[in-house]
Parts: structure tokens; sequence; C-alpha cells
């Protein structure tokens, strides 16, 4: 075995936001035994924080979801960057990690993570040279790329002749929709590229057919979904005629789409493709920590049109909060936060305030007003609108729910994970 | 001299979005060395870049406004993050650092910045122990929080009573305006916050008073220029109210506000405030990179209105480019690049794209097309509209210039300094 050892990374102190501003160099599998709560203001605010119960919740609920729909699963690292968490999903039985740049497979290399889907086009001197040379460097090592053009899989079979890695790249071709991202857009298309593929071996090797329905286009979400059906079918009919003329060389042929919006729609591909078993691997980045908008509010559809996800009990739980201190009662009806677009997402909703607690006083979190709301972020404020006799004070704390898990792990090193008391039980790390 | 020494930070390798993935620990001060091009395709993209023509330039500027304009400068950190601009804007004359939280303050700390400016509220256990266990321990360390409340003043003084750090808290009243973010929205409130703090002696001192001009209201740009010239008016008089109260024990007293769009007018705060000398800081945390867009509108409107800034020559020049390939051309009018939200800046405007370079073909990267635009990013991918007939292809390089460093910084942890021929001649890193 060849793999890289798991690289330790020391580089946690009091420079790393949410830590103690005193602490030295601390290693976070050494976080758990400090006796840290968060509500008794053992760590500094803002603060992103997991909560354990969530995160055990979620996935006994992908477990049993990929158990019912016979799928694997490949969550997109991209999501969390997190060693902790990628070395967890495979523990809960992820089939690989997906990723999108060669950092971030660099990354889950170093993590211990044999198998990898990386869902976007592997372009570069840099990326290519990277995965040839780790290719060639150790056999246990299992890596797919997507493909949508014939320029690109000449781009990559001169370089796989040039390195001679040993054995063969292996590429899926890649579906798209007009008006999308990237993928062919027709079927033609798609077949020229997987015919170019299986010319280029031994160097190349086509292994399967891959697709992103997040952004099929419609002006209602029925349409949406009717689109993913017909965008699925298209993927189908790829992976049909690439076995059809002997283009794909794999077995079982994978077949893969699914982020966390509509994972159980691309459920519908098929499971065999000609004579050859199909294994559907879909790529949910943020089943683990789920949110209060975004893909709360997808849940809540899928659980309308999937009885399979209904029948699974209580759906995803939000994860994720972000805390922080009341810092300013400048006005009656407002209060300024500290926190702001340097700790939470805000490209898909602003955050929401969901709790508050007083230090030294209360004892739990209570619930905040429904009427009060986050109404803008600067750099490093947030603005909370109040019904003006609030009695919300300076030093109070003000716990927010999140939409778009992806763009608020970005913005932390580290992250305590908290039992249902906030009490620290473990930590992660990231490496954006 | 108790100051802390600068701590090394060998946490940069193949893991470190920019560098090769296939690097082992590097120093950021052994980068240089390496020789390295980005057209050479030597580094990974997407990758964000400083120029350092453009850098020493708008040092120089800096420095020429500072003088012409008689004020000091304590840029903002939270811009950059970085120890290096920290420590080159300090060796270029700068009064200290600004922060808006205790991490940033224990990250320019261990850069060894000796005087930091806490624009943000002081508040919560966290952060108030480690500034009061810090006066205690570097009698050389010199601090400034601001302080909008007589409830966190109160606050204040019990901690500072409790930890008996040997000197007093030196405190910054606040002033805002009706509808802002924090600080006091009349003289009333204010008298009041520094008479609070002066009562608290030898606990807190009143050294100054401290405002935020950038979010001024107003329909139009006169209007907001109106408005901050009424908001340096109440900040003056706040001061000369705190002077004849016999409030402030600070000589020179502190007069503090301007961000990077309006710098120029918060220059109209006195230099005297009754007997007593004023030091003006001014807090620009972007002048250093600029941009393309928010900034360089605010600079353009500034040469307008202040004939000391037209009469430097030549204004800031943007020095932040953040360079993708192109993965896809899936329609003849579309190309997809290989950067998204994690990493350029999209809460002011989304990125430009400004250059084109093919490796191994071109000698030097050409102007894009001015009707080439990006409409929409991704997590990882960038649309990028083109005329239909563009040749831009598949493995060609995109170099963008942004709106907002700040959002733009913190998606880097490491960014390289390229002359204008983008040969790497230097790094800096980041510690958001």
């Amino acid at each position: 075995m060849q793999r890289r050892a798991v690289i330790p990374d020391a580089a946690l102190d009091g420079r790393t936001k949410g830590l103690p501003a005193g602490v030295d160099a601390l290693a976070p599998g050494a976080i758990a035994s400090r006796g840290w709560n968060v509500l008794r203001e053992d760590l500094p605010l803002p603060l992103a924080l997991l909560k354990a119960s969530s995160l055990d919740h979620n996935a006994r609920w992908m477990r049993a979801f990929r158990e019912a729909a016979g799928v694997a699963l490949a969550p997109h690292g991209k999501t969390s960057m997190s060693p902790e968490l990628f070395q967890r999903q495979l523990a809960d039985g992820a089939w690989g990690i997906t990723v999108a740049t060669v950092q971030q497979l660099r990354v889950a290399r170093d993590a211990g993570v044999a198998r990898v889907l990386m869902a976007n086009q592997l372009v570069g001197r840099q990326a290519i040279g990277y995965v040839l040379d780790e290719l060639a460097r150790d056999p246990a090592f299992e890596f797919f790329a997507v493909v949508d053009s014939v320029d690109l899989v000449d781009q990559l079979a001169a370089a796989a002749r040039a390195r001679k890695a040993g054995r063969p790249l292996s590429l899926l071709v890649e579906c798209g929709f007009a008006g999308g991202r990237t993928g062919c857009r027709t079927v033609d298309e798609a077949m020229e590229v997987a015919r170019r593929i299986a010319a280029a071996a031994p160097f190349l090797r086509l292994a399967g057919v891959e697709g992103y329905e997040g952004s099929v286009p419609g002006k209602t979400i029925e349409e949406r979904e009717a689109g993913i059906a017909c965008f699925v079918a298209f993927m189908a009919e790829v992976a049909r005629r690439g076995i059809d003329e002997g283009l794909v060389d794999a077995d079982p042929v994978l077949l893969s789409a699914g982020g966390s919006a509509y994972f159980d729609l691309v459920t519908a591909l098929p499971r065999a493709v000609g004579d050859r078993r199909a294994e559907v691997v879909i790529r949910s980045g943020c089943y683990l920590t789920h949110d209060s908008d975004s893909y709360a509010q997808a849940a809540a559809r899928m659980r309308e049109r999937t009885p399979a996800v209904a029948s699974l009990g209580e759906g995803l739980r939000d994860a994720v909060e972000v805390w922080s201190y009341v810092q300013s009662r400048p006005e009656p009806a407002l209060a300024i936060l500290t926190m702001g677009k340097r700790d939470v997402s805000y490209d898909l909703h602003l955050p929401f305030a969901r709790w508050r607690f007083r230090p030294g006083v209360d004892r739990h979190p209570t619930a905040m007003p429904v009427d009060a709301a986050i109404t803008a972020l600067n750099d490093q404020h947030a603005y909370l609108t109040l019904s003006p006799g609030d009695d919300l004070r300076v030093g109070d704390m003000v716990g927010c729910t999140i939409s778009h898990p992806c763009t608020t792990f970005d913005k932390w090193r580290f992250m305590p994970i908290v039992d249902d008391d906030y009490r620290v039980v473990d930590a992660i790390t990231t490496r954006f």
C-alpha cells in the first residue's frame, strides 16, 4: 500500500478563528478534552458550530436512503473540505469523495481517500500532471474525471501518452443541456466525445456517464422536475449507445449525477445498461449538515414527490449554527451583531436569527421572536431588526441558522462539534 | 521588549489552494526562489495573484496622500488578514493596524503589530480577557477599542477592574447616525458614554472619538458627501465637548474615521481640539490592492471632488487578478471557467474578464473583447459569455479583475506576487 499517510495538521492556535486568542498550538483531536462549552463563553464569537446529534441523524438518514434506493454516494467534498468529515463519510459507507479541483483532490488524498470523482473537467498542466503522477505512484488510487469536448480528450490523451502512468486515465463523458453549465448538449456530441476517449486507449478509458441536474431550468418546480427526468433519460441513452458501440471499458459502468436538491430524482438512472451492471453514484455534498432554507425547502419537496424519501421518517436536520454577540443596540428596533460576510453564507439567503442567550444568566438558549430578522451583512457586522421593546442587550449571544452550507464552511478553518447543551465534544478542520 | 516573536507558519504545501498539488511543506519566503511563472502554468488555476508594480505604486500613492493631508493611517487588517502585508504597511509608515475581532488582533500581534485600533465594540469574555492579558503582558502594546453604550462601558470597566492589567483600557467613543450601523446617534448619547468612560478611571480612559462614514445614506453621491460632512462635524463636536468637560485622557486625542471610499472627506477632521493636538487616523483597508469597480469608482469621484487627490497624479491601480482556465466551450457564445464563488468576490459585482492567454502559444496576455462578460458564478464554475465566433478554447487562461478586495482575499490562504511578466517574485499568506 503506497497511500500517503494522513498528515496531522498542527496549524490550529490562537490565530485560528473560533479558538481562544490566547491558546498555543493545538491538535484538532485534543479539542474535545478541553471541556469547552460555547454557552459558558469558552470560545470567542463569531463561531460556526456543528451539532453532533444532527450530524448523527443525517448520516443515518443518508445510509437508509442509499440502501433503499440502491445507489452509491460520493459526497461532494467542496462543501466542507474537511478531512475529518471526509473520513467520517467514508466510514459511513461512502463509495468515494467528489472534488472540483486538483487542490481538493490533494486534500482528499492526504485525508486517505482512495476513490475520487472529479465532477469538473480536468484541465491545465498542473492538474493533469498531478493526477497522472498519483495514478503512477499509487495502484490503489481510483480516479474519474468528466469531459465534454474532443478538444480536452485530445489534450488529456497527449498528456497521458507522454506521462506513461502505467494504466489509463478514467473518464466519464459529461452530459449537459442548452443554457446550462458544462456538458455535451446532444447525444451526438456526447457520442463524439465517447468515441474519441475510446480511440485513445490504452491511455484513456471511458468508464461511464456524468451529469449535473441541479441547474436544469424551469419556471416552476414541476417544470424543473420534468426537465430533470428528461436529462436523466438523456444520460441513460448516452450510456446505452456507449455500451452498444463497445466504447465503455468499465464494469460496472458508472452513472453519476445528483446534487443536494434532486438526488432522489436521479435514482431513476438504470442499474443495468445492455449486458453491463451500472453503479449509480449520487454526489450530495450538503446532506450531512443540511441547512434551514435552500436545502430545507428542497428536502420538503423531495418528501412530497418521492414516497421512498417520506417513508424514511424525519428528514434531514440543520446541523450548522453561527453564533455571535450583540455588540450594539443603537436604535430601539436594531441590534448590531459581531458577525458578517466573513463568517456566514449570504449568497442564497441571509442567515436566520433563531436563538438568544444571556451569558451568566440564562440556562438554555431560547427562541428569538419570529419577527426578528437579519436584514443586512457588512464584512464584519450583521444588522438584526427587532420589535422596539425587545430587551436584547449588548453582550447577549445570538444563534443563527443558515442557507447554503458550502459558503459557510469556506469561511472557517476550524469548527467545533457540540452536543445539545453546546459542550464541545469534537472538532473539524477545513482546507479551502 | 516582551513582544511575541513573529511565528513562522509552515502550513503551506500542496494542499494549499494556488500551490502545485505535488509540493511538500514550503515556507512563504522560499517561494520567490522557485522561479515560477504563472503563464508557464507553474501554478494550478484558479489562482488569485497580486501585481508587484501596482502594490508599489499604491504604497507610494498612499504615503504621498498621508503626507499631503497630514493624517495617520491604520489600514483595516480585515481586508487582507495578511501578516506579510501588515508588515509592509508598517514599514511604509502606517501608524498601526485596524482590526474587527479578537482573532484579527491575535494575528496582528503575532505579525509584530504594536499598535492596534479595534474598529468594533470589544465584547464577550474571550475578547475582553485576551486584550487585558495582552495589555498586562506587553507594555509596548497600544490598543484602542470603540464603544457606543454605557452598558458596554460598564461591562468593560468591571472586567478591567477584575483583571488589574496595570494600565487603563483605552476607548474611543463611537459616533453613528440614524439608520446606520453602530455608534451613538446624538451628541447627548455620545457624551453620556464619554462621561461613563471617564468615571471608570483608572481602569478605562477616553482616548478620542471614532466613526465610520462609509455607510452614510444618500440618494445621490452628493447627498452622501453632504451627509459625511455633517457626520465629520458631529465627531468633531463630540471631541470638543469631551475636551471641554475634561473627559479625554490622551494627547494627542485620536479622531478616527475613513474607509476606502471616502477617506479624503474625513481629513476635514480637526488637527487640534481645544488645547489638545489631534491625530486623525484613517483606516482604508483596500488602498494597497484597490479594485476595478467599487473602489475604482470611489477613487474616480475622489479625484473629482478633492484637488489634493487629483494633484497626486495617477490614482490607485488594481493590483488583484484571479486567473482560471476555460474548462468547457459548450455553446458558441459560452465558456465555462474553472473558478467560482470559492475563488473570487461576488458580493458587490461579478468579476471582470480582462485578459486571455493560450499557454505554449501566446507570449503575452491579450485583452478580452469588451463584450465578454462573466454572467454568473456557481461554487466552482464561472459563466463567460462571448461573441459566437470567439476562438477561446478549452485550456486557455482567462484573467479577471474584481470588485471588493475584502471578499476576494478571504478565499485564499496564499497569493503569489508577480512582476509584469507574471513571474512569481514574492508571496503572501492570509489568516482568515
